[in-house]
């Protein structure tokens, strides 16, 4: 690794495309000065974009292809339209390659994960990849995963998703040990799905280290912050995701309705407009933006298609912090010191028996 | 049925027992009239209450019993325990016994479940029962069903939530015809698990009665009202559930210490208040208590443990709707035309081979 963080960027992703790519890199490196980008999109539109912002011009390169996924495109026909010429396949190729230490997009997140998928294949012992949320609670952030890369899971994958998190957990929540709760029906033992029940086995008897797993919980513990690491399959989590995000909108809309509807009810909200501030910023999505995908040979950052120039930047930092912390080494080193416990409980199971 | 819906009470269900539930009861006598009541529970607790209420005293009549089902106790302990003895069994047991025509309890989710489902047995045609829950909407209400009955569905049983909900809310929602949506992480027709596409085959060219098929709707899609019935298995629908009603919680905990933070704020607060009374309206847990088991040959309705006098009330009226409109018998006839329009089918299909 180079002793600045290589970050590609498929600068023709999102909503805005460009006008939101560049502005929000410059934000990130204006927060991490060791950087080094490469652009991958239109150079008749970017290279105006990148004049306003010197300093980022002065430590980026752009790769030009006039070739872009749209946010329509299925994933099937963005492999067979765009691969390999696309600026979202060519800056994952530029992980693949070497030339990079992380990608960011903020494009289509079924062509992103597809083509992820297909150029850097899954890591060795991870059989399906996972896309991790950050999730604002009431005591902070909690990673949730998986968030809709995969439907359905077995215990074994669960596990897998069990450890990846929580790497992931001790780099972005930076803490040692974090806690990790499998998202289930009650919080008994007896409840839920078969594989959710043998992954608590597991998870229990096994002492998978960097860990420290507290059993079920349930869907309002996620809000509540229970856990540092919710893990669940990606059907469940995805819709979990969507309807916590619905529920927000609404509520947000009722209160919005209320406030504007008479004399008094606005000139309360002027008065109180800090704590409206301040809810928001709670919330604010644009925070916790950064989706990252785990499981794969190489480090990918889903930014949210809609974001502003803050809420890019901020995941192109979820990516700078990935690499300075080295989430595929923590992942591979524990993939495979729980192996060696698998391992050896089985040796010990077969002394005894 | 005579001429007044027969409603059964396990008194002793809930947090709070009989002292939520004998008020509860006197308020939803005051909205509908023609109401007779079994009380089952313990005479010398319930008989002092009933004497605050002389109008719900005259149409009321105790069964006692000094045994009763806790909120604690697991399905499989209350089962062994209490059955046929306690309180919410022998609410139960009046349904199937023709003495009432609904039963209505806030006691245990999964003892009061196991104990219809041994003691009415469910309808015939339908495996397995479900738990429709009322959502509020920015449109008003919808129906999410299974919210965590049975966890796991196959096609044919996603295709008998989708009835048997659409019967519910042509009753709750006073629609003739609801429009009906399966829950999925995508709306496009190649997405999701491989019961939901093949449900939603069915759903799209089945032509099944009193629905409107609208096909696949996202977790966001749910606090939008975008369809008026939901459709999901137990373990994504419980999950969901408890995720929106966390997300709820959290937000308006931010509003709360926001609100108090300054005096400013505060005094914002008094000039908005009726914003916020607008809001915990709309949102309030209350007007949605009350949610029903189908699928069962009876109708249990299900209120929330820890629900007011007010919130158990409109359970009762849930019950009481449920009857006068009879959801069983409209339950029975939209699943025999469905049947029929199967045969009708696999006909068609035989005459073109």
């Amino acid at each position: 690794m180079s002793s600045k963080v290589r970050i590609a960027l498929d600068a023709m992703g999102g909503d805005h495309g460009p006008s939101v790519v560049i502005p929000g890199a410059a934000e990130a490196l204006a927060r991490h000065a060791d950087i080094e980008f490469l652009l991958f999109g239109d150079q008749s539109v970017i290279a105006p974009l990148l004049d306003a912002h010197p300093a980022l011009k002065d430590c980026a390169r752009i790769v030009h292809t006039d070739v872009a996924v749209t946010m329509d495109d299925k994933p099937s026909q963005a492999l067979r339209r765009t691969r390999r010429a696309s600026s979202m396949w060519m800056a994952i190729e530029s992980v693949k390659n070497g030339e990079a230490d992380v990608v960011v997009s903020a494009g289509n997140t079924g062509a992103l994960m597809a083509m992820s998928t297909i150029c850097l294949r899954t890591m060795a012992g991870v059989d399906r990849p996972a896309i991790a949320a950050m999730w604002p609670t009431l005591r902070g952030r909690s990673i949730v995963l998986d968030v809709g890369a995969t439907i359905g899971a077995d215990a074994q994958h669960l596990v897998d998703l069990a450890i990846m998190g929580s790497a992931m957990a001790r780099i972005v929540l930076a803490i040692s040990c974090p806690t990790v709760g499998l998202l289930n029906v009650g919080v008994e033992e007896i409840k839920g799905i078969e594989e959710v029940k043998a992954a608590g086995r597991t998870l229990r008897e096994g002492q998978i280290g960097g860990l420290d797993y507290k059993g079920f919980v349930e869907g309002d513990d996620i809000g509540k912050g229970t856990v540092d690491v919710v893990v669940t399959e990606g059907f469940t989590g995805n819709i979990a995701l969507k309807t916590a995000e619905g529920t927000a909108k609404q509520l947000a809309e009722v209160l919005r309705e209320g406030m504007s509807s008479s004399l008094l009810t606005k000139i309360g909200y002027l008065f109180a407009r800090s704590a409206f501030r301040s809810l928001k910023e709670k919330m604010d999505p644009r925070n916790v933006n950064g989706g990252v995908f785990l499981g794969l040979d190489g480090i990918v950052i889903k930014s949210h298609g809609g974001t502003d120039a803050t809420g890019f930047g901020n995941a192109i930092g979820i990516g700078f912090d990935m690499v300075r912390h080295e989430l595929l080494g923590k992942i591979r080193t524990s993939l495979a010191e729980s192996d060696d416990r698998r391992i050896a409980l089985t040796a010990e199971m077969d002394a005894r028996a």
